[in-house]
């Protein structure tokens, strides 16, 4: 189109300054024609949420990441379903062996098990949808301590000295009551006894997924992310596991009965062997720290995962890890520099369960032939 | 619960130093009984999104304030279905009179027209959901330009200078052509022809407002908000109407016919009025700034807004409007100290399209006897 | 250097899985031999803060971008002290002609004017080392109001319902008692009068820049910005002049004289024509939102800014132009394909004066001859 | 004052409606007399970089914050002047006894070791100025990694995949060559040799804070916080030390020489005595994750910190630990409900400095009878 040129010689003419008529007039050379357009959902056509969420890839900003995640997230299930090809011999244990043929890494810190994310987290878990978890102590202790005491909603607002004197723990806006912690001792306090023993008398090595496993075992709830990552075999490794309130009763435990190990590098040859020895990768990273870092560093071991999606609210401009865009990951060799890694900058609690309704339920659901949302039965007018 | 005192004890006894045993085990005090309990939603139940939404409430920390949004929204509208009383004097004009007994104003910021939200906001205009809408130059330029050409997904990493030399704008990870700016000229100079003319001849003032309402009405394009807003007589005001395009187009214009007066204080008689003389007022502002203060201090003129939802990526720590929690706004006389006003820290091109499905959307469907999306119908195993 | 591939090779001779040791073992490419190396001041050498902040450009992260701003900084300066070239025709009036050779447009929103940002602000329109600024209306008024009753520290946590019913506001940590802005109004109330009789009896046409001069040739106060501006005729556009307690004051004001009325497009001639006419340009902008998409704006009527600092919090994710990284303003044409354009991202009461002092601070105090800080008084050993 | 009232009847009056009038013109109860006002730096007084941080503390928002934790800091620095009371049983080692009456807790993560702020850490624990360190394993590695190889500053916008193709690995914007790693590992190997050595011949049961201890007596370059660290007996904590390169070639080592445990819960027990067994305590938080949490969650063992700062870029509405202002952690028990704990909300490589500057340095100087900055050199006018 031509009209640019024109009509910056008329503004000119009638004396608009020709370097500003220039520069406002600028003609565009023409997009490639698959370019996609800018279309949001039109909500005349009634409430369909999966057809809204189709529309978000085309829709911008973040929502766009959220469309792309989903494609992202749909891959590594498509892996997923490829044929398993026979292990080679890296296998060090029955715990970390390859079952699909995309070894899914799931990763997330403390506060998505303090809220209600546990329960997409355990639903991915317990449908054996993800092969090896990552977290934080906390992330550990928190679905623990749910199945003996809830967890309750309060505010961001709430006075801390008051709530200490009540002994009331707050987590952004959620509460945990001390007496949690104090059940959570009463739990964990002749399982601690039982692992020191086993230490001495069988010689075993005690290191964080073997403790989270043991854990998982041992506590008799299906509402705990533990309690299927055990029976179904998937490790739940947290390098850090000492830091939070299990390391306090391991602590406290040492008075009683010095002396229990907890070895970390013992993991993380269980961990580099997963990701070295998987047909592809895949890696689902809510948060940052920690979690993030040593799933994408196990992943270093392969040169680079397949797949990735980062879910969270950290920002690049402090040059921290957890803010990282997962370009800097590709730059170490933790993404393969042909993946097309996405990260969504949201809050986790808001948008996690989304992203999995639109990608490991769908898929979930497909598979065991259960019944579908029916865009027919969507709110709004008839087609 | 007395076990936290009896494990201290104990715990002493075996060594540990009593400040940290009494410390780590300080007992609670019970929370009141309706406390929510945190539980997320369960994905077994099947993929329902609607319900999902509704568990969001006690799921904590962001979902938990969409879930109090939705609450908050939906006052908004049960206050709208009130019987509107008769108006009083201070209605100035028909295109500000009250039209419900809640008043409801809605802010954005330019990119939520240049994102697919422009869809979404067009959809509460088009059915009169809102009664005044606020937003900057480019929220109402971009807007009209969408009806000339499109706007594409782009990326945010797109380098630009190559981008300046071909021509192609970038909004974040969107793309606007150059060309699509040009059509603008085309399609607005004429318009502004006769606007002179008008001021000249008729002695016409005027105000943002009025210059979008006659934009609205020249836009024969259904997919405009601005085309719905003159329409239905939905006021847009933009104080700063002529930082954008349109006002590029403007000053060019004033060259060939210098004189035009954009009057900005009849605008705000207009605003203040509205809020005053409603009978009580509701807030949704995407974004913060200009379009952010500007409805929060027309609310001051009625002594705060009743209803207030924030959805925004701004925090307060820079002790800027944009970033400010709430209850700042309450210490200025902006929201009513007994309001229950939400933030949700959220980037809304994820998030705004959801907050409609929950509460304008199914509030439009419920009124218009459209069908429902089925819980019967949804995605998961038979109840 | 081949230790790399050797190493590699014993590795696997270890048995290390060969992915893994080629993974893990890249070797590099050296970098380009002037690469700057990492290297943060060394507190040995005493407590020099000018010494400090010359490492700051290689300490990375904000720290390189501290140094890289003001590098931008110096640019500016150095080209104001450039012979200034004889002014061409555009110059439309006194108050927006060219000074240097250097056109620096100052961009900052309210809350800088509320802390004590404003101190440093006023320093830089005071000694003339900026031709225009651009700010909010708050930015206008707090600045007034503050030579009428002081601000006061309080903190980010204070109720406000509580501060409400006390009549206090909160700004971010800051307190506004709400005498202050009644006596804003005994203040403001009487020049509005004369202005509506100057509109009426000499036809003036008032702008937001307008109205700013004059309130700042009323303002009897040196600590004011606007007391300086009027003075150095530095003009302060402020596009939505009436987004505040301005605002709320004409509004009420028009009760009893209607029809003031506040033109915002012939300013933005004045604005647009400082930027076409300058001889090159630099942008200091602090925040986001209006003031600083408008800035941009007005330098793309002459094809891009010289020089750009942007200072602000505010990140891209959104698609917001606050947050847009400058390379976004290189796609539109606000700042010039070859600018060294830097944005830090930090909050500007910590980040600002530290600037000025390095660049505009430092620049006057080398021209005025006075006595420079020195490293010889510096805290710390003796050379 | 009541010229609120008179001026509300006046303006109601003239015909403004009364409930804005009301609502405008509320009137205030006076603040406390002591309520400090806000007062940014006058730069006419010339450049005097600590005069100027004086001024921070009533400059308003996060100025504000970093007057507060200078002071609180200087709160610390005292504590540590004062008599060191006879210790009780609770030391367990040479290494974690308490050295004075305020034993200062300093946290850190990786990034900082890759940038300058390293330097300024090392300054730190050069001269004893901190008791304890905690930091993750990248925290550790990069600083030995840089007395073999320099960082270098790149930008946060090299592309990844070519990075990886040159072997270069990016930290935000600054470069790390491979190279460097590869060289990390030829100087670690051989401690790992002697390390499994130790453990077969002697029983050390290794845990990163031996490990640490043995890299910093190991590394003969004074530039490293580690040798600094080993020589004054300061532990560097550092529970998950696999999760980073360290990690790597322990892996990679395990298969020469498998059997070498890490164990972290004698580590917990080092921390938490330390803690306990403080007078009273400090902390220095930079960044969040496991280094925050790890910190306070120590100090919870002694019923909380006496002095807190944290400095991060963390938001509290994710619900992260990391983001948490320093009243959540009061709720835990892991600061006292009487201190006053600071939070900057603040990028560090640009702020830490500043605040060791201002304290720790400042103190330091006095202490050593060194040369102070002399106000009397300050850039400027004279007195």
């Amino acid at each position: 189109m031509d009209s640019g040129g024109g009509d910056q010689q008329q503004l000119v003419a009638e004396g608009v300054p020709s370097v500003a008529a220039a520069a406002v007039l600028v003609s565009s050379t023409p997009l490639p024609e698959d370019t996609p357009v800018v279309k949001g959902y039109d909500f005349n056509e009634g409430i369909d949420y999966h057809k809204l969420f189709e529309t978000y890839k085309n829709s911008g900003f973040q929502a766009t990441n959220f469309g792309l995640a989903v494609e992202e997230i749909n891959k590594m299930l498509a892996a997923r379903d490829q044929p398993l090809a026979e292990e080679d011999a890296l296998s060090e244990d029955e715990f970390t062996r390859r079952r699909s043929a995309c070894t899914v890494f799931l990763g997330y810190t403390s506060n998505m098990a303090s809220a209600g994310v546990r329960d997409t987290i355990r639903f991915l878990v317990q449908h054996r949808m993800v092969d090896c978890v990552v977290t934080t102590a906390g992330g550990v202790e928190e679905d623990l301590i749910k199945c003996l005491a809830p967890t309750y909603v309060g505010s961001f607002e709430l006075d801390g000295a008051s709530l200490r004197k009540r002994g009331i723990n707050r987590i952004g806006n959620l509460l945990v009551p001390n007496d949690n912690y104090c059940k959570f001792e009463d739990w964990v306090m002749p399982i601690l006894d039982k692992m020191v023993v086993e230490q001495a008398e069988q010689g075993t090595l005690w290191s964080p997924s073997r403790i989270t496993a043991r854990l998982g075992e041992e506590i008799a709830d299906p509402s705990s992310v533990l309690y299927w990552a055990a029976r179904n075999r998937i490790p739940v490794f947290s390098p850090a596991l000492t830091d939070g309130s299990l390391g306090d009763m391991m602590f406290f435990h040492s008075y009683k009965r010095p002396g229990l190990v907890v070895d970390i590098l013992s993991d993380l040859r269980r961990l580099n062997s997963m990701a070295i020895k998987a047909q592809s990768t895949g890696m689902v990273i809510i948060g940052g720290g920690l979690v993030k870092h040593h799933i994408c560093n196990a992943n270093l071991m392969r040169n680079g995962a397949d797949y990735s999606v980062f879910l969270n609210t950290a920002a690049e401009f402090d040059g921290s890890d957890s803010g990282a865009r997962p370009d800097e990951a590709v730059s170490w060799g933790k993404i393969r520099p042909a993946a097309k890694a996405v990260k969504i900058c949201a809050e986790a609690s808001l948008v996690f369960p989304l992203l999995v309704g639109e990608t490991f339920a769908r898929h979930h659901f497909s598979r065991t032939g259960e019944r579908r949302e029916g865009a027919a039965a969507a709110n709004g007018p008839a087609p």
